[in-house]
């Protein structure tokens, strides 16, 4: 996990193993710091007792402001969890997962469109867009740049990570948990930790390039037959890792197939509305 | 703006360039990946001759597919454009922005749940969670993560970014251009090429991490006067690059105080909705 022991692997490797074996692209230009991007594994077996090394938090969350906001608003803010007491009462909130609980750091990134409120009511101005659905994009893409860039910090130290989408099950009483003010959003929890050695992770395949990546036009001609390979190399990454032989398609259609695989999330709107939100 | 480049300088720098000298944290643990994570700095002045390494693209596209997506889901795409003719016509759409038609490498990322449309259709299988607003929300995150690691990728190379908010001026226009299909939306743009080494950019102070940094819950108790010292830093900033004088709250109240200042994203939501997202 860390960018020493992802030197040890060629791009090659690592592309094989990011694709599943199908069709990786040819190795291009290549350092450390893309080694480090594509060797990304989530973790989420942590050593609960290994504290991060001093400077670690600020470290992270320096990486997360230097990425790009939108007209530099930087409509995001972070909640460094590490009090234990608190970190298990939100892993109750968020699905009651343990690495919640035994990693030595949660950070709830934040949707933060409240700093602009206040700035607005000390100078007596309404902050006209502030109620827009733009706005509320704006924090969620303001909040996953900072994010992306503080988990890349901390896998480039050896240091294991793993998002947690479901700290938006239950988003009033995170947000009481954490005193936000109104139009601020838990937008997605991150454990951050050192990964148990005992615990093997592996590098998980993606969807093929040729679904992702269109040329000049969305086009997608061979969908159906490249996601059936896809199902294929993602069954036989799910055998390798002792989590059945489950393909794609039938995850994707419990997930999202289904109103019950939203956890409680198709209130959303209504939730969002109630702590401020204007998503008009 | 390469890894190289960064390298001359220390992370004590780095970070005191973040922080507009306000206040910057001590250097933490820090390597070849942090470094280039704070050295970022917006290009919006490339060379329009140079062409992009070979394989660049690939393994751009394969940095943002080792981002984490939620479930597993994976609900963006990419649109790379390289035709100058369709990149002017996107420039046109987006704030008329002559970079984008200067850099060889147009990166549209679309938020895109109509991949998992597809593929219910295929099935015979409505997709229930697809049309709220919570679908919404992980796509938008999704797009956000894997553009993130691009753009990481990018600049290790000594390559040049910068995000383009304003592909979202006129979404169902830029979704006519690229064929977008229904439940596909270019949550931004990203214009990748190679900077002019005759326009000087300069690192960008951020809000002080007093201000978007909460420990254990949420408060900000001294911020109108860390806002007033960022104000200061930034106008200083403004002033070395000349930009002006502008501090940042002048720019907050005409970007977000005024509708105008949403350039007609305040019809963000009726667009989307007639583009078939439910966000309900």
């Amino acid at each position: 996990m860390s960018a020493t022991a992802a030197a040890a692997e060629t791009i090659a490797d690592l592309l094989s193993a990011r694709y599943g074996a199908v069709d990786p692209p040819a190795p291009g230009p290549s350092n450390e710091v893309i080694r480090t991007l594509l060797n990304h594994r989530s973790v989420r077996s942590f050593l609960p007792d290994r504290a991060l090394p001093a400077g670690t938090l600020e470290t992270l969350v320096a990486a997360a402001s230097s990425a790009s906001t939108s007209s530099n608003l930087q409509t995001w803010s972070v909640v460094a969890v590490q009090e234990p007491e608190r970190k298990a009462r939100l892993s109750v909130l968020a699905a009651n997962q343990k690495f919640i609980r035994d990693a030595p750091l949660l950070l709830v990134w934040i949707a933060d469109l409240s700093r602009l409120e206040r700035l607005g009511q000390a100078r007596g101005k309404e902050m006209e867009g502030v109620p827009y659905l733009e706005a509320f994009i704006l924090a969620l893409v303001d909040a996953a740049l900072a994010a992306q860039n503080a988990v890349t910090a901390a896998e480039s130290l050896g240091l294991g990570c793993v998002y947690i989408g479901a700290m938006r099950n239950r988003p009033a009483e995170v947000a009481a948990e954490l005193k936000l003010p109104p139009n601020a959003m838990a937008a997605f929890g991150l454990s951050v930790g050192w990964p148990d050695p005992a615990v093997r992770t592996e590098i998980k395949p993606r969807l093929p390039l040729s679904l992702v990546l269109h040329r000049e036009t969305y086009g997608a001609p061979a969908e159906a037959e490249e996601l059936a390979r896809y199902d294929a190399a993602l069954a036989e990454f799910s055998r390798r890792n002792g989590m059945g032989d489950t393909a794609w398609t039938p995850r994707v259609l419990q997930r999202i197939g289904t109103l019950a695989g939203l956890t409680g999330r198709d209130r959303m709107r209504e939730v969002l509305t109630a702590m401020g939100f204007g998503l008009r």
